[in-house]
């Protein structure tokens, strides 16, 4: 088995808990966590004192473990990995995730045993995640290194490499909230070895892998980095959420994960060359992860908007030309063909502005139609007072807005399409509901234009390069 | 009584509806509104075809009324506009909201129309709301010119001037979501007469409004916007949300109100000499709002942050130093005590990274005393997991998070503290509910700190008009 294949770590055929234990803490959620996704026969605690835990046998020592056992979940106090590394080194696994703090994030002395540690690692030939971490999710086999939530093992295009264990973890919490949903998770913590370019080497050529989404402080290897990135852009986005912005920032994290992030400047230009697309903030990078997750690159960057509110389209069109994008008319043939169903009120323009007109239904497949709009964003804001009275007529919210997941799959399939729905939560709701899974609802104009806006950064480069 | 005396609008003695009709819109719905929030007897229903509508008499013309009428509320088709103005002129009432559309909003004709109705209101001496907008809100009295869902109606310190009716009408219907309740709401559509400056005179005095929040497309009177701002912001802080940034902006609104948006870099310059705070998005404003309703004025900008992920401090630091906070070292005292409870691996700076100390409730006092600290935020990422199992262990979150409520009446009342929690929903549900009303909630550290990063810059304002 050649070292650089990191598939021990997502699909492991026996796993050492070399630190389980009865106390509260990851030592006593990891072992339940495996046992209950069936993991429990391939699975072997390690504690010196030996018993059993949760029904499952305690080996004192890392060499009476059975084959075959090719990953090694280290979550001992820190003083005491090198000597379970040696261990483990000795058992002849070469994979290993230490999930134990106290190291470079803590003081000198932390350190020092990091550094140690490192060494060890290196003399025995072991791969590492972290430390201060909690190494991995595989959710094609329910497969995961920390106890990770129900809701976050449903299998999806995305997936996320983080600098920070919490980080990584918190997201698994509330990703599927927001519609995303991963293939694998991995989080660095320290990075005494593996780092992000392993990772993305790694989902580059791993198939349910469609998406990637990173939380960097800081490169591991600025030079490595940009090379990795320019190579995985061109088959698959890569999202990226930097800290580490200002001098503050980078402080902040300095001693965190015991990195010292780089100049963001040098960042946003290695961002920029190499197609990998920044986010703002952590909304957005979820924004952002929704919209590619679920729509095609734009060919172009002509935005086309239909609005029920001339305010919400007036506050999307700011956004759009901030980022790049062109709101221009539509095409004559499309104007025309508005017009012939539009009431006389309605001014025909860029964005469309429907107002109360109630056929949202019909001006939307026009708009997708137009051949000089190569992404469109669908607003619905309509007060909830209007639509209850809809649903007391006995009409339904489909008689107004459309089949919009059926529509959707009939539009020229190159056009991504979003929505903003703004107003009450139970409409927000009931209008998702009908958009489906493949077209993604906002709640603010400004958020999905921003999202449009990245997908055409990445398509553009993406063009760029084949050119 | 005086014309400059909008009380009519918001306490009127009697109502005329003209264009009351038996088929859907808001002449078939407002006057069930009212007639269910206690409005019945003192609203005419007006409607030439004579008869019933909702069990109340429709009069066939507004001369037929009984008194006292002092508002009329103009529903009937644009084209019949200026003759029903005659009508209002004639009986006496001075104020009027004209809800009907088909003005400048539309077309050449209907700018027309629009102007022939400006007139005819000035040669009668009416004061005229809209057209092309909602009109009024006052939950005081539960009075409404448009149909409110119940949730909008609890009384709050909020008060919003749209220029959009749409705008301000959905705003309604999910305020009360994000924790906001308002006092009054006014609609001005085309601003054929009263005007943003009016209404901001209006809720100047107005003793149950604290916060005023603005959403504008154009000044309808730039030099009176300035003077008016000016004096308001001294008193209350007024929050603006201003679409037409870029020229394509300003062109998708520009037919939708009539009015033609102002060059941005004027307004910008306008916001910041009188001290309105302009925020970037509509989500920003209402995080604004939640911020300055709850909060505080900080004397100072000298931020403080405590975090249970180093990552999620570090995402506030850089959006704190880049919006003109400081994040400066904690003070000595400030350090000792925090040493003497923490964990030896803590590192003890500012950001305040506490991990999975579980002890946040004992650091965040000692943040919150700090003399070097102006304002705090505090940061609750942690894993759904390890919360299940706090509960499992029959430990509460208050345990942990302490009774932040009562915790938060005993600091120094001059410090806003705002809490950001990201992870599962419930999670951000559940601290939500122990931080009470006097603390608000965000979902990401960015908005969070951007909330704060625009309560400093109205303080600072204040201070120096001060001086």
């Amino acid at each position: 088995m050649p070292v650089d294949n990191f598939s021990s770590y997502f699909n492991p055929q026996g796993i050492i808990i070399a630190g389980a234990r009865r106390s509260m803490g990851f030592g006593f959620d990891i072992p339940i966590f495996l046992k209950e996704h069936g993991w429990g026969e391939r699975t072997f605690l390690v504690n010196p004192s030996g018993g059993e835990l949760h029904g499952m046998k305690l080996y004192q020592r890392v060499a009476e473990v059975p084959d075959p056992v090719d990953l090694a979940i280290v979550i001992v106090p820190a003083n005491a990995v090198p000597g379970t590394l040696e261990e483990i080194g000795t058992r002849g696994i070469k994979h290993v995730i230490i999930e134990s703090a106290g190291f470079a994030e803590t003081d000198d002395k932390g350190k020092a045993l990091q550094e140690e540690v490192e060494a060890t690692a290196r003399r025995l030939g072991l791969r590492v995640i972290g430390p201060n971490c909690v190494g991995v999710v595989n959710t094609e086999n329910r497969f995961a290194s920390t106890d990770v939530i129900e809701e976050a093992l449903t299998p999806g295009p995305v997936s996320i490499i983080a600098q920070s264990g919490v980080f990584g973890n918190i997201l698994l919490d509330f990703l599927h909230e927001r519609g995303l949903f991963i293939s694998k998770a991995i989080t660095l913590g320290n990075r005494i070895d593996v780092n992000e370019c392993d990772m993305l080497d790694y989902l580059d050529d791993d198939p349910t892998t469609e998406v990637i989404i990173i939380y960097l402080e800081g490169a591991a290897d600025g030079r490595r980095l940009w090379k990795t990135l320019r190579r995985v852009t061109k088959k698959k986005p890569v999202l990226i959420l930097k800290s580490g912005k200002t001098p503050e920032g980078k402080q902040a994290t300095a001693s965190h994960t015991g990195s010292l992030s780089g100049e963001d400047d040098i960042y946003n230009a290695v961002f920029a060359q190499t197609g990998a697309v920044r986010a703002d903030h952590l909304d957005h990078l979820l924004d952002l992860a929704k919209t590619f997750t679920t729509q095609p690159l734009p060919k172009g960057n002509r935005f086309g908007i239909m609005t029920s509110s001339g305010s919400m389209g007036a506050l999307a069109t700011d956004i759009a030309v901030s980022n790049g994008l062109v709101v221009q008319p539509l095409s004559p043939s499309t104007v025309k063909q508005v017009r012939e169903i539009a009431p006389d009120w309605m001014n025909v323009k860029n964005p469309l502005d429907t107002g109360p007109s109630m056929i949202f239904n019909q001006f939307l497949p026009l708009i997708m139609n137009d051949p000089l709009v190569d992404m469109v964003l669908a607003i619905i804001a309509v007060p909830y007072s209007a639509m209850k009275l809809i649903k007391q007529l006995g009409m339904k919210l489909e008689d107004v807005f459309g089949d919009l997941e059926s529509m959707r799959a009939q539009f020229p399939q190159d056009k991504p399409l979003v929505m903003t729905v703004v107003g009450h939560g139970d409409f927000v709701d009931d209008i998702s509901k009908i958009a489906g899974k493949s077209i993604p609802v906002f709640t603010s104009p400004e958020s999905a234009t921003q999202a449009l806006a990245g997908l055409w950064r990445y398509s553009r480069m993406r063009q760029d390069n084949s050119c």
